[in-house]
């Protein structure tokens, strides 16, 4: 008999939860029963799954009792303290947040990079940050084939990463601010509900993603850095790459763009090298034509599970060296659309 | 008796144009009378001058007898055709147009990094691209200091660069974006008026700036290498400074901003020594403290003739190399300010 799997998703009302729904709707995962957890303060909702209503529980120890897979993206905290016991349970856990991103137990996975990596895990595997799973999924082929030395990366980050509230903040601002009325005490949840100052969003820029650490680099710069390192090197701290990076919060709903410029040990990679290494490589989509003004823009890339490059140039007075430009579904391959993948990949292979 | 100036304004109606007057109101140089010069659909127009009220009159190569300076904003082509007349008549002009720049006959200024230069006119004065004046005003301090080898930057500009157009543009998409409508087929004005293909900006980011070169860099983008070595070096092809440029359109009103990734010559320089540098740069405002959540946003610079300067903090794993976010109003130090500071300059030291 075909096996068949309880799946739980843990912050199903969310954003990211919402879309792990979809996702795993059109899954090739043979899926028994879901449950949809989040906070007591969501729970009865009733949401569907396939022709079901599902009604959604709040979220206990209990609550994973018989779950084979558990889909995570509640937040840190909420990561921190139930996947542990779910893991007790016997489920494997794919989380979303940054909880245990770090813990060199958990592997961290983008499955066309790294997917192997999956049959490591001791009951958690890491889904990445929205900004470095996009750009990983660009770099990882042409690393491959001309060796990567360098990377210097500025991001274009949708409001949607910050989840509902900020979105609904933004779009609140962006109607004050057509009507002509001053907008700079509205804000209340971004640049990050976690920090003191909040600022508006709606035609304006926020160079801050996530807190501050010590060093002056925001948290989500961080991530950027070091989740990369683990993903292509599997050590958050090797040097084999350097890699530096800039998050900026813009005024888009879905879908992050991103400025990379890297670095090659290869000198001798051409544009056209470029392009077809990236055009075989599965879940990347080149639009690299500027002659057709063809180039990734979030608005096109929304609701799509690829990730799109384009504007791939090499720098002209440094040898080796390329910008390009980058645009994923956050919600989607920076998301819930990745952590679906894993769960596709541990059950294709028999990893639970 | 007091030498008194008779100034015209070509482009008065549009967005650089209606700075121009404002700051030309509020400027040192003494006014004797001002003209308004604009294309034939805008003649007959009336624009307030402090307290009087001055007619907009079609541009002809005679409305240039009898006048000064010619503060000019109406596109390359208009400055193309009518500087060299006013020349010959005996004007001195300040062009915020792309149509002179690159001549070695004449001088490109940012007023406090090479305002010197404004000496050497033969009867034509640039104003650079507005992101490459932002960004040259944040690099020169620090390179008078540490010296300067490479530059690495992503721009984040607005929407005002492009002109009247392009807000009602995205303004209404951004309006219809919000009631639910599909905006793929709206745009008509951007990316650039001068190409075939136009995309929406509202809740999206455009990846080009003005039409392609051969080379797949955005004529923008050319701009910000080519303008910045001149600015800088003297020479729009000197190899002493490494430059290469990312532009992108986000959904902003005014005001641009700028990841800048730079590398020093002294690799001992530390953010405290570069604050110290940029602090006592005339022009230049640091803000800089990220424990006070402190750094340069669009909607805060609207409207001042300074360059805002934040997020300055070392890579971690390249000595002498920093990134930093550089943000300023894009109409005036990127355009009208600047010009009209040249124009003050000029006036001061008896330059004419």
């Amino acid at each position: 008999m075909k096996k068949e799997f309880t799946v739980a998703i843990l912050g199903a009302t969310g954003l990211v939860g919402q879309r792990m729904i979809k996702q795993l709707e059109q899954s090739t995962i043979p899926v028994k029963k879901v449950k949809f957890l989040a906070s007591k303060r969501s729970a009865g909702k009733k949401l569907k799954f396939r022709d079901q209503e599902v009604e959604v529980e709040e979220t206990r120890p209990e609550s994973f009792s018989g779950v084979d897979i558990v889909l995570s993206s509640a937040g840190g905290a909420v990561s921190k303290k139930f996947l542990p016991e779910a893991v007790k349970r016997g489920s494997v856990c794919i989380d979303n947040t940054s909880a245990f991103r770090m813990d060199p137990d958990v592997p961290l996975v983008v499955p066309e990079v790294n997917g192997e990596e999956i049959k490591n895990h001791h009951g958690i595997i890491a889904n990445p940050n929205c900004s470095t799973i996009q750009m990983v999924m660009a770099l990882k082929p042409m690393m491959d084939k001309f060796g990567l030395k360098r990377v210097i990366v500025s991001t274009y980050q949708a409001a949607s990463g910050a989840g509902h509230a900020a979105l609904e903040e933004l779009f609140k601002e962006a109607k004050d601010y057509m009507a002509g009325k001053n907008i700079r005490d509205e804000a209340e949840v971004l640049p990050t509900a976690g920090d003191k100052k909040h600022y508006p969003l709606a035609f304006n820029l926020l160079p801050q993603i996530d807190v501050f650490e010590d060093d002056g680099y925001s948290h989500e710069e961080w991530k950027m850095i070091h989740e990369t390192k683990k993903i292509l090197l599997n050590d958050m701290n090797a040097a084999d790459i350097k890699v530096t990076a800039t998050c900026v919060r813009v005024p888009v709903e879905i879908a992050h763009g991103e400025s990379v410029y890297f670095e090659l040990a290869d000198k001798n990679a051409t544009v056209s090298d470029l392009e077809k290494v990236l055009k075989d490589f599965p879940g990347v989509q080149v639009q690299n034509d500027f002659r057709k003004q063809e180039y990734p823009q979030p608005l096109n890339a929304v609701g799509s599970n690829d990730t799109f490059v384009g504007r791939i140039r090499p720098d002209l007075e440094t040898p080796g060296a390329f910008n390009m430009w980058v645009v994923a579904d956050n919600l989607l391959k920076g998301a819930a659309g990745n952590t679906v993948q894993i769960a596709e990949k541990l059950v294709a292979n028999d990893w639970l």
